[in-house]
């Protein structure tokens, strides 16, 4: 079964009710760049974020250099943003 | 005490010894794209590499899609490729 994708007036009620995460442009994905004291707490942090993604079966594109992570979420199989990126944003969020 | 980076001729002679990773445009650092069977395994691949990054005080500049790892090593103090890419290297191609 298809995903679906978020319309823009889903975006647009859903993406402010998740601190610091903006729309990429064109609105297929959703970014945050979190930061942190050092190395160990930034890969810590995505080792729960690994733990989080793979029980949902959705994964973020992600980058690390030392204490930032980069996370951007979209949705393949929906060609864009759907409830599950938001899902997990808030999941990650909740960390 | 400055970290030194590496001469082309130092270059030219180490990274050929690294099966797999090529120089990034420019010459201030070394990359390579790993693939695994699934995000499980390609995480855990990370936290090995996290692992062997901290012991060494030596942090690659990574990014993650599901089951693809690319990682990209240079030394900032040394403002381009030094030794301590090349022993981290090594390390990632030993696990």
């Amino acid at each position: 079964m298809a995903i679906s994708k978020l319309t823009g007036a889903e975006r647009a009620d859903l993406i402010p009710s998740l601190p610091g995460w903006s729309e990429v442009e064109g609105g297929d994905a959703i970014r945050k760049s979190f930061r942190f004291d050092d190395f160990t707490r930034a890969f810590g942090f995505m080792a729960q974020v690994a733990l989080l993604a793979e029980k949902a079966d959705h994964h973020p594109e992600w980058s690390n250099v030392y204490n930032r992570v980069d996370i951007v979420l979209t949705t393949h199989d929906a060609d864009g943003l759907s409830m599950r990126d938001i899902d997990l944003a808030r999941q990650i969020e909740a960390l």
